[in-house]
């Protein structure tokens, strides 16, 4: 860990408030070198997907022509939402640092520790109800995905 | 619930993976009519934040020109991985149908599961190392949130 990309990273998103966008920023980092950066563009994008560290992995996989960020580090101004932390783990990155903390987030209104405490609640109890229909061909896609042998598994 | 919509983000699943895709696709529904669709992008755009709901997301987002889903059923082949969850939360969708099950989707050899159990998990135990790092200027992003009166909330 390197204290002064965390510091970075915190500048980072302050200064992405000073540009009328969210408090949150991300550094991919690859053999100690920063390889992508991302600030949160969520109303300046209308793209509710568009975290920093979303944008921070989409930015670093183009760089990289890879789907997986295998031996990098993400640095992180605030602990990552479950959106980015699901990406994270698609991703394969290998570690996560990170300064603010979720409760922090939550402190000054973002939902991310709502949304982490949705995630333990069933299907019928949440917020934004999910509901699985079963359907006679639902894992159809599986079956023609384990019949192809040229899958790039991901 | 419209089960014809249902079967249709199902095939549209089955024909990514023809395509040589992976196996999933959502679509996003107002007013009953479709006004998004997604399937799975992540080897072909080398990006593994390209999961068929965010793609869908970011498509509707583009057609509304807002970064709020309200209103919208989103339609999912599968039952969506935290990752698309936690979009689906940031985007305040009303509800979501899912056909195929985490499970169904672990079989097929993805890690949905394997994140949602991650989750539950402290930060060192987890298979990406979270480290949270105290910094003194952590909470100034917030800070500088706060303070701006033309803060656009998401």
């Amino acid at each position: 860990m390197n204290p002064e990309l965390l510091r970075q990273t915190i500048e980072l998103a302050a200064e992405n408030v000073r540009r009328g966008g969210g408090p949150f920023a991300a550094l991919v980092v690859k053999d100690g070198a920063v390889i992508a950066t991302g600030s949160n563009r969520v109303t300046a994008a209308n793209d509710p997907t568009a975290h920093a560290e979303i944008v921070a992995i989409r930015e670093a996989c183009r760089v990289l022509a890879s789907f997986q960020l295998t031996g990098c580090d993400v640095y992180c101004s605030c602990e990552p939402c479950p959106m980015c932390l699901g990406a994270l783990y698609w991703a394969r990155a290998s570690r996560i640092f990170y300064a603010a903390t979720a409760a922090d987030a939550a402190a000054a209104g973002f939902d991310d520790s709502f949304i982490y405490r949705q995630f333990a609640l069933p299907d019928a109890a949440r917020a934004i109800p999910m509901v699985h229909v079963e359907d006679t061909s639902a894992r159809r896609p599986f079956e023609e995905w384990a019949a192809r042998s040229d899958r790039v598994r991901y």
